[in-house]
C-alpha cells in the first residue's frame, strides 16, 4: 500500500488513479458489480467516497445502481453532503438501517442532521435503542455546538481507580469506541475531573493511581460552545480529545482531534470562498446550483459598480474635456481595490485565529495606514512619471499620483476597520468585507483623481 | 469602540484576556517579576506566546527583560517565527540550552531550522548526543518534507511480541514520547509492517498476539514526502500518527495528528493569503517589513492596470464622443474580475484539496463556462435596461448586455483554465491565478464594451 500511494500521489489524488476511475467506468458500463467489488474493495472509504464524487452525476448514478451494496456508512459519512442526501434518497430502509448501525453516534448525526424528516425518522427506526437515544439528544443542541459534533462514546471510570482496575474493565466486556486516546476521570456525579493518556496507562504499573498520571492541562467544553471556537481551541492547545459537558457538568460526549481538524479545515474552505464571495458549494454541484450559489455577490458587486459609476457620471464634462482620465481612472481604483484587498484578508484571518483583538486593533490599524502611506507614495511616484510621460502633462502626473496616495491610505484604514466592526456587529468578516472596501475604494480613487482633475487641470 | 470588542474578545481569544494583557504590563512597568510569574504561571505556553504576540513591539521587549528566566521551550515552539528569532537572539547559550532541552527532536528541528548557522550550532551544543544526532539528521532533509516535519521518538517493537510484552516493555525504565497513540511493528530490519492502537492494546488480553490487533488501513510516508501532501492524507484518512521511513525502509520517526493539524492551518493560511496577493507575514511585523511585503503584488497590479489602460487608449476617441462610455466601462470589468475571482478561489481550493484533477478538469471547465454564460445573461439583461434607462439610448444597452456576457464566460473559463494550467507548470496556483485571471477580465472586458461600442455607436 505504501509504495502504491506514494507512486500515485504524484500524480493522483491519494489512491484514486485516472486509470483507476476508467477500469471502474468500464466496468459499470458493462454491468460486471464483480469486477467493481474487486477494484474498490481494497480501498479506504475516502478514497472510495473520493472516486464518487469525481465521476459525472449520470455515471455516478449508474456506478451505484450496478455495485447495489456496496455503499456503507463509513463511504457515506465522506461524501459530499449533496450527494449524500441523493444516495441516502434511493436507499431502500433495510439497506439504510445496514448502513448506519456501525457507525459513532457523531457520524450518525452528521448523516442526519440535514435530511428531511421522513428520512432522519427511517435512519433513527434502524438504530438500536441506546444509539438512537445519543443521536435524538445530539440534535437538541444548536446546529453548529459542540453537542452536535461529539461522540457519546467516551471511556470514563472513577476518580480513584488505579492502573490496574482501568485495564480489567478495559479488558472487560464493555463496547469500546473505535478510537480512543483518553481515559476520562469523572467524579461520583459523573463531572469529568481530569484524564490520563492511553500512553501513560500503559508505561505505568497497575498499583499506581490513575489520579497520579492524569495530565497537567484538561479542557473541557459545554455541549453549545461554538465549534468553530472548539476547533481553534484544539489547534492552539494541541488537543487530541477533550470532553464535552451539559449544563449539569456531567460529562455527556467527547470531541476527538480528527472531527476537530475536519471542522477546521471546513471553516478555512467557508473563509476562502466567502471571501470570493463565493456561498459554499463543491465541484460535484450542478451548473443551476453553481450559479444560483455565484449570483448574490455578483447581485452586490453590480450594486457597488454601479455607484462608482455614480461618482464618474458626476465629472462627466470633466472627462470630455481630457480624455486621458477616463484611460488613467481605472488605475487608481484597481490599486485602491488591490491593497484594500491585501489588507482586509490579512484583517479576516487574524480575527479567525484570534490574533487580532480589542487590544491590539488600534495598533493594526495604525500600522496599515502607514503601510498604505507608504506604498502609495512610492506607487504615486512611479505612476506620476508614468502619467506625466504618456499624455505629458505634467499636472496629470501629479494629480494620479496625489490620489494614488488618498486611496492607499483609504484602503489600508478601510481594510482593517470594515472586518473588525462587521465582526463586532455580529457579521462574518470574509463574507461581508469584500463588498464593502472595494465600494470604498472605487468611489473613493475616483472621486479623488476625477475631482483633483477637475480642480487642478480644468 | 475598543471597550466592546474587549468584552467580546475577553471570551474568545483562548485563555488570554485584555484584563490580563494589561495587569502583566502594569508589573512590567513596576519591574515586578514575581506578579509577572504570578499571573503567566498557570497559563498554558501557547497562551503565553499569545500574550508576548499580542502586545507591541516595545512592551514586549520589556516584558521579556523583567521576565528573564521565565521563557522555556514550549513557549519559544509556539510562538511566530519572526519573534522566536529575535527572542533566542538575546539569549545566553546557557539559557538557550535549558529552554530546548525538554523538546521533541520535531520541535527542536521547528526552532532551529530557520536560524543563521551560529544560533543553531549553539542550540544543538545544548542538546543531548541522541536528540542532536537526530536533530541534525532532520535538517538534512528538504525544508517542506516529512523528515523535517517527523519526530525520532518512536515507539516500535517486534511483529511477534504479544500485548503482554508491550506493557512490560512500556512499564520499564525506557524513555518514550510525551504523546503516542500507536504502537508500530516492526520487523527484524527496522521495515514498519502495521500498528497497533493503545487503545486496542489496552483492552485485549496479555496473551493476544498484537499482530492479531492491528489497524487495517496503515500509511507509511517516505522522509522526502511533501509536509503539504502529508497533511491532506492524515485529513482524507483521518489518521492519527503514521510512520516515516528512510530510503531503505527503516522506520526513522514518526509524524502525529497535532503536526499534521498545525501543517494543514499553515497551508491554509498561505493559501489564503496568497490569493490576496500578500506573501506572508503576521501582525507582529513592523510597518517596513509589512510595506515590503505588500509592495510586490502591488507592483504586479501596477503593470496589468496598465495594460488595461493601454485598452481603453485604444478607444479614445470613441469616448471623447460618448462619455457615457466611461462612466459604464468599469461595471463591465468589475463584473467580470468578481465572476473570475469566484471561479479561480473554488478552483485553487479544488486543487488544493485533490478534488480538481485530469479526470474531471474538462467537466468543471464547461460547468464554470456556462455559470459565466447564466449569470452573464442575466445581468446582461439587468444592465441592458439600466444603461438604456440611463443614457436613453436603445444601442448602448445591447453593447452593455453583450460585453456582460462576454467577459462572464471568459470569466469562467480563465477562472478555470488559469488556476489549472499554473499547477501543472509548477507554479503554486494561489499565487499567481488572480493576477492573470483578472488582467484578462479587465483587458476582455474593456475590449469588448469599447469595441463593440466603437462598431456600433459610432
Amino acid at each position: 500500500m505504501t509504495e502504491e500511494i506514494l507512486e500515485h500521489e504524484d500524480e493522483e489524488a491519494f489512491g484514486v488513479t485516472d486509470r483507476l476511475i476508467a477500469e471502474v467506468l468500464d466496468a459499470v458500463e458493462a454491468q460486471d458489480a464483480v469486477t467493481i467489488d474487486a477494484l474498490l474493495d481494497p480501498l479506504h472509504a475516502a478514497d472510495i467516497a473520493h472516486l464518487i464524487e469525481q465521476v459525472d452525476a449520470r455515471d455516478r448514478r449508474d456506478l451505484l445502481t450496478v455495485w447495489k451494496g456496496g455503499m456503507d456508512g463509513e463511504i457515506l459519512s465522506e461524501l459530499d453532503e449533496s450527494l449524500r442526501e441523493e444516495i441516502i434518497e434511493n436507499l431502500a430502509p433495510a439497506e439504510l438501517a445496514e448502513v448506519v448501525r456501525d457507525l459513532e453516534s457523531d457520524d450518525v448525526v452528521d448523516l442526519v442532521e440535514y435530511l428531511d424528516e421522513d428520512q432522519q425518522e427511517q435512519v433513527l427506526d434502524a438504530l438500536e435503542a441506546t444509539d438512537r437515544v445519543a443521536v435524538e439528544k445530539a440534535l437538541t443542541y444548536p446546529e453548529e455546538s459542540a453537542g452536535r459534533h461529539m461522540q457519546s462514546e467516551v471511556v470514563r471510570v472513577p476518580e480513584h481507580w488505579s492502573v490496574g482496575e482501568t485495564i480489567d474493565f478495559l479488558r472487560s466486556d464493555i463496547e469500546l469506541p473505535d478510537q480512543f486516546y483518553h481515559v476520562i476521570l469523572v467524579d461520583p456525579r459523573m463531572k469529568p475531573v481530569a484524564y490520563a493518556t492511553l500512553g501513560r496507562i500503559l508505561s505505568s504499573k497497575r498499583e499506581v493511581p490513575l489520579a497520579e498520571i492524569t495530565e497537567d492541562s484538561f479542557n473541557t467544553f459545554h455541549v453549545e460552545d461554538d465549534v468553530e471556537d472548539v476547533a481553534h481551541a484544539f489547534n492552539h492547545y494541541h488537543l487530541i480529545s477533550a470532553p464535552v459537558v451539559d449544563d449539569d457538568d456531567r460529562l455527556v460526549g467527547v470531541i476527538t482531534i480528527d472531527d476537530a481538524m475536519t471542522l477546521l479545515d471546513e471553516e478555512h474552505e467557508e473563509d476562502m470562498l466567502r471571501l470570493a464571495g463565493v456561498g459554499e458549494g463543491s465541484l460535484s454541484d450542478s451548473v443551476l446550483d453553481t450559479t444560483r450559489q455565484r449570483l448574490p455577490w455578483l447581485g452586490v458587486n453590480l450594486v457597488t459598480a454601479i455607484l462608482a459609476s455614480g461618482v464618474i457620471a458626476l465629472f462627466e464634462e470633466v472627462i470630455a474635456g481630457l480624455v486621458a482620465l477616463a484611460v488613467l481612472m481605472p488605475i487608481v481604483a484597481s490599486m485602491g481595490g488591490n491593497a484594500g484587498t491585501q489588507t482586509l484578508t490579512v484583517a479576516v484571518r487574524a480575527i479567525a485565529t484570534r490574533d487580532l483583538t480589542g487590544s491590539n486593533v488600534w495598533r493594526v490599524i495604525r500600522r496599515e495606514v502607514l503601510v498604505g502611506l507608504l506604498n502609495g507614495i512610492i506607487f504615486a511616484l512611479v505612476m506620476g512619471v508614468i502619467g506625466y510621460l504618456w499624455f505629458g502633462t505634467m499636472m496629470l502626473g501629479v494629480v494620479i499620483a496625489a490620489a494614488m496616495v488618498i486611496n492607499l491610505v483609504v484602503a489600508g484604514l478601510a481594510g482593517t476597520a470594515v472586518p473588525v466592526l462587521l465582526e463586532k456587529a455580529g457579521v462574518d468578516p470574509a463574507l461581508a468585507s469584500g463588498a464593502f472596501v472595494t465600494t470604498v475604494t472605487d468611489v473613493v480613487g475616483f472621486f479623488a483623481f476625477l475631482g483633483l482633475a477637475a480642480v487642478f487641470l480644468l
